[in-house]
């Protein structure tokens, strides 16, 4: 290898991740990178998405799952979808084996804090860390990007506040295993009209004791999938179809169209898979 | 602390924000990046937003101004709202107490120069900071966006050209006390549906004498509201309301829902304020 | 001049620019980012576009050599319209004589080899810069993000695979002269309705002998334009209008209007420019 990751020569910059609500067309986020480079100018400020529909707590919820895991270790996350704003929802500091969250306390760490059981969780209390002038309305500003650009600069988790273990989470859905067919649920819908399950790979395995592609039979509203491909442009165009994606979960597409609309299926769409 | 902001060991990146009509979907602003790393490859570029709506150059004054003054000291902005691109309207800039402008003279900075009354204001004229070739149509990667960068290696701002003191700009329509009430308008409306106007805390202690908020009525097209709220989720869902939002001024609101749409009002829309 | 935009006293970060058709509202992107930075801390990301429509290779192609060509040499750039991720296409990595382009091979680099006719061209085989695991779904995250991250750490060129000569490359059409006409077509439709052809500055002048605006005239459609003018707002309002634009290519225009909804143009239609 011609250089190191971790030369010598200089430290990497802190990673802060953002997560919102707040569009593109207006400058909230602009607004919280500003903060953050106002007390720590070597922060690394990566956008997750700032199209989470609003007020959308469990699509924030999945997509931050789905992102954080490939950041580096260190990575600080700072997701907001917030509707409780200003009112006594707590804002939260969890840190797992990996990396810092900041994050209202509404269940858009659901996700997260199901993965990481031994997670500590804090209530952000500590002012010295957030704005001189907290409102009640913009917590991403005020509150999360500060707290965040501190972190960022090695304070000391215990500063933050204190230790908390009742966060809000919402119930995560696990699919179940009905008279032999595994039922699960659409989590989500990219941009592109795949649907993807709860299903994992892994929960195939053991709840139908195979992920063969040609024995594994899908069922999603009236439509019925009778293999797994390997990639979308396996299938045959225009057709519902399904694979196992890049976050090892089952997922439902059709090539050169959208599945979504192919099956008018929407989140939380009941998904059946069984073995022939 | 664990670690200054300031920390010895190195000079934090400069910081230039973009702030243009330009939209995601070309990739305008992808080349005056490419553009300013080619100057200084230190610069940390920072977007404000790209989706100001084509040529609205109200709409970008208001944005810029309300982003702007989140960053730290000595960051350099660049706005380009530019239907004139290319005839006599001149370029900007414009170097505040904090920051450094760069705009066409259109208007774009009339809300940064009200409130910056001592602000220099100079033509960018001096051509060895543009690209070799300046074209007539995309002057925000062609001047802008290089002259920017040569800002950021601090170059002294009087060799970017001569003091003038007529820029361009727009009235910035004040609130105005009318029998008893105060009267301004609608300045923005955001991605939430939200309606700020551009009658600040400050204002309306003022003219009214109270921000009290059992004791404020807020008035727009036929819907009232009798009192002011703390944060969005302290009013009844899906009806009219109103608070001071997190830029001090008073904002118009729909809790789960959108205020824009429940009362149809429209950018520049009448607001009316008195005390009970 | 103040300050060497090369100074002594650090390296600057390099740079990897990202154009993809993944959209905002998906994270698809971040999770790009995280394994870059998880290789390569000190990358410098930037977006070109991830609003390429989807699926669309022939205007991710044009995008990508209108942005590209702005960035300082040894910039990396990473493009990932790719519908048929996980079948036979192969992945390239192609080096010009100022950057490193990563693509699937299915035309997207098309304009870029045009151009360029004497890049090294390789199938990216080699392991070892991928993620462990890579799916068969997500090449732009499992595959080239990870493989540009260790390019932009110096591993050589001939370390990711072998040199092949047969990319994919779809027609790039030339305007032709007919009966004393210069034929070619809309390229790329902007954000403005700017309809930009193929018919470069260059190729005018050798074709017609001359670029004199007050000579030329434009058809498309049923749309005659009778003069090429210098600016958007030199052109009277309302009105189809042409001009040379800041990539040297003719452009139709509607100044305070849309030329795409004006004459009712798409992607691929007929220009036809002839002197008087």
């Amino acid at each position: 290898m011609a250089r190191s990751p971790d030369s010598l020569e200089s430290v990497p910059p802190p990673i802060i991740t953002l997560l919102t609500d707040f569009g593109a067309a207006d400058v909230f986020v602009g607004s919280m990178k500003g903060v953050i480079l106002g007390i720590n100018p070597h922060a690394q400020i990566i956008d997750l998405t700032h199209d989470i529909p609003a007020h959308n707590i469990r699509a924030g919820a999945y997509l931050l799952h789905s992102a954080s895991s490939h950041f580096p270790p260190g990575t600080i996350h700072v997701a907001v979808v917030d509707p409780g704003v200003g009112s006594e929802r707590r804002p939260l500091l969890v840190t797992t084996r990996s990396y810092h969250f900041l994050a209202p306390d509404n269940g858009l760490l659901s996700y997260i804090l199901a993965s990481e059981p031994k997670a500590e969780i804090r209530e952000l209390t500590a002012k010295q860390y957030f704005l001189g002038t907290v409102g009640s309305t913009f917590h991403g500003r005020d509150l999360f990007a500060p707290a965040a650009a501190w972190l960022s600069l090695d304070e000391p988790t215990d500063a933050f506040g204190p230790k908390i273990d009742n966060p809000v989470r919402f119930e995560v859905h696990q699919p179940q295993l009905e008279e032999g067919r595994l039922v699960g649920e659409v989590l989500h819908i990219d941009r592109f009209g795949n649907l993807i399950t709860n299903i994992s790979q892994t929960l195939l395995r053991e709840a139908l004791g195979t992920v063969e592609g040609a024995k594994v039979q899908v069922r999603i509203k009236n439509a019925d999938v009778q293999v797994l491909r390997h990639f979308y442009a396996d299938a045959p165009p225009r057709t519902l179809a399904a694979l196992i994606n890049s976050d090892n979960l089952l997922e439902l597409f059709c090539n050169q169209g959208r599945a979504d609309e192919l099956v008018k299926a929407e989140i939380g769409a009941r998904v059946e898979v069984r073995v022939s």
